[in-house]
């Protein structure tokens, strides 16, 4: 019997590499939905070759092109925010991968797990924004959440069958990226085209900037303690340049187990597509010999990114909101040239200390906390374009 | 209620430091069997600190002297080989320690396990001698032999409830002991108080030249293939001087679980004890900040005990038994002064070469292979004395 895949967002990097898990899996897996935001090209490509039973695109006029292209081929479409939830709800689906990027995922991935679903997630923005309000309602069940993100993967994979008192503390590693150990002054001089060569991974534009910035280690300590139902205090960072060990797990009588591999995306993508067994492949293995695994401390001063993601998650409310919202304008305005580096971390900082904070949100708190903390960010970053 | 907990060989390193792990757990760890082999003061001080039910001493002789100093303890005391079979099968115990120096411990290690007894194991020779036989017979329950040493305790952690074919390989991490990275000339001045300083473990004598001459390593790929039942192709050494991670699991999907901590021997022992749980200690903790693991491929030119032991291990039937009896004299020689650092490889290889092996031995066959190998490596050391 096959195991029966919905992707939402398969048109993103994280989709693509999932579709060619799924190449390498072989029958046993069948691709039965299939969703993305307004590709509808790549998206029509994709029903052809994996011959899913719906296709959904958020954007309607895309969904409109996508029909006519598919016209004859069987395949039902439909789009918007009901057409994205209606896929994370299709019958007869074992294992719904949550791909997309942004907050549009959130709605989806609640519906999934209200109906008890196995859900595979790579969507940040969905625990990071939303997590308080899914721990709020009994939704955080972690043996239906399987992390795609490889550090999240590598604790879940370390931790194995132990319960949660067992662990003492979970160990993020990240590789630094590109301006490890540059200081202040290295740091104003540093260029978008610099900060988007990220050394280990191929990653789209928007988290290689985050990974420069340790934003991205931020982000995941804020998953982490959803994920794993740890406190702040129960999760370290380390830097880690080789990006070979992805986490660690210390269990309380000091035994760390680490997870390894050559840094790609796809091992744990089928990770959890195959899980609770593991399946051969040909990814590219690591191999001991020769090879050198450093860590460092990470440098909070001149990244004070992975700070301010461990104040919001601290106090906690629609302040998680603000950080993301106010980081994804930043972002954007460092990429277009428009701020420098540290300012995106400035930009951060002065949104999240204007914000006014709701304590237990519900998800319209939330999404007005996303939308004023982005118009705010986008006021400061404009003060800021121009100044070093 | 207490876990009931009978040690054999509580006087050598091994038990003590069970016994001192025991005192760190606390009041649900009873120990109820104490055995020995000569060492009558000190089992009977343990006797009067933990007041076992049964004491044991193969040593008739000393079990007289045991039995006058516990005179009024109400401890029972027994002798020989039938004693320590006796101390394995002992009612009411939950978990049987070997940690018996050499071949004696074979036997109340197969009574135990005919019995359905668990079983941890430090005492190397039963595998590496008697793994064959107890193959055969059916008594390698993995579930029932838990491993106290510090590298398959690290492959035991790491491999959790995988399947064994989900199992690519397992790495087994060694020192490389106070000579890695020597040449052939180094090697030749190399004196037995040199080799006797390991750079990261204390232990005994035996092992600690073992380590030096990576026979240790050896042993140890032999002991994993029975204890998880692998064969010789799916178990890989690796050079990794820092000992801070004991050994690791390569999954079909490449993906590589590795076992971390600082080198203490109480931490396998705990668990061993503990499991299926953990349990909180006071051990030093491994803090990655500041610190690099390296690897590299074992030189098996300048180290050539490894490639011994893994040919012994390939050929089986009694020639284990033959490899490990010769490595004992060639140590003992080395220790004494009497033949050089690389005579103890030449000693084991011309003994291997002079012994005709039996296959599917049985234990009459094991005891012979050992009796006549140990004659044959005194001669060929005896050979060797005084030659450079």
């Amino acid at each position: 019997m096959s195991k029966k895949i919905a992707i939402l967002g398969s048109t993103g990097s994280i989709g693509k590499q999932t579709l060619s898990v799924i190449d390498q899996l072989g029958p046993q897996y069948s691709v039965e939905v299939l969703t993305a935001g307004s590709n509808y090209r790549l998206l029509s490509e994709q029903v052809r070759k994996y011959s899913p039973s719906l296709a959904v695109l958020s954007d309607h006029r895309a969904a409109e092109e996508l029909k006519y292209l598919l016209r004859g081929e069987g395949c039902a479409v439909s789009s918007g925010r009901e057409g994205q939830v209606e896929a994370a709800l299709f019958p007869g689906i074992d294992l719904v991968v949550m791909a997309q990027v942004g907050f549009s995922g959130f709605e989806p991935f609640v519906a999934a797990l209200k109906q008890g679903r196995t859900v595979a997630l790579a969507n940040k923005e969905a625990l990071v924004i939303g997590g308080e309000i899914l721990k709020r309602q009994g939704l955080l069940d972690l043996n239906r959440i399987l992390p795609l993100d490889s550090e999240h993967s590598a604790v879940w994979q370390c931790r194995g069958s132990a319960a949660t008192g067992e662990i003492e503390k979970i160990i993020l590693t990240a590789s630094g990226g590109p301006f490890f150990g540059f200081n202040s002054e290295q740091l104003n001089r540093v260029t978008a085209a610099e900060a988007l060569k990220h050394p280990n991974w191929q990653m789209g534009p928007k988290i290689t900037i985050d990974s420069a910035t340790m934003m991205n280690k931020g982000l995941e300590v804020i998953e982490a303690r959803w994920l794993f139902d740890l406190s702040l205090e129960h999760i370290e960072v380390v830097v880690h340049p080789q990006s070979i060990i992805h986490s660690m797990v210390e269990f309380v009588d000091g035994s760390i187990l680490a997870q390894l591999s050559e840094p790609d995306m796809r091992l744990p993508i089928q990770y959890a597509l195959t899980y609770p067994v593991r399946q051969k492949n040909s990814l590219k293995r690591f191999i001991p010999f020769g090879r050198e695994l450093h860590f460092h401390e990470p440098d909070r001063c001149n990244f004070p990114c992975l700070d301010l993601a461990i104040a919001a998650a601290r106090q906690g409310g629609t302040l998680p909101a603000c950080l993301n919202a106010a980081n994804e304008v930043a972002v954007s305005a460092f990429i277009d040239g428009r701020i420098s580096f540290k300012a995106i971390a400035e930009t951060v900082e002065k949104t999240m200390q204007s914000h006014s904070v709701t304590a237990q949100p519900d998800l319209e708190d939330i999404l007005h906390a996303d939308y004023t903390s982005r118009i705010k960010a986008e006021e400061i970053a404009a003060d800021m374009t121009g100044v070093e």
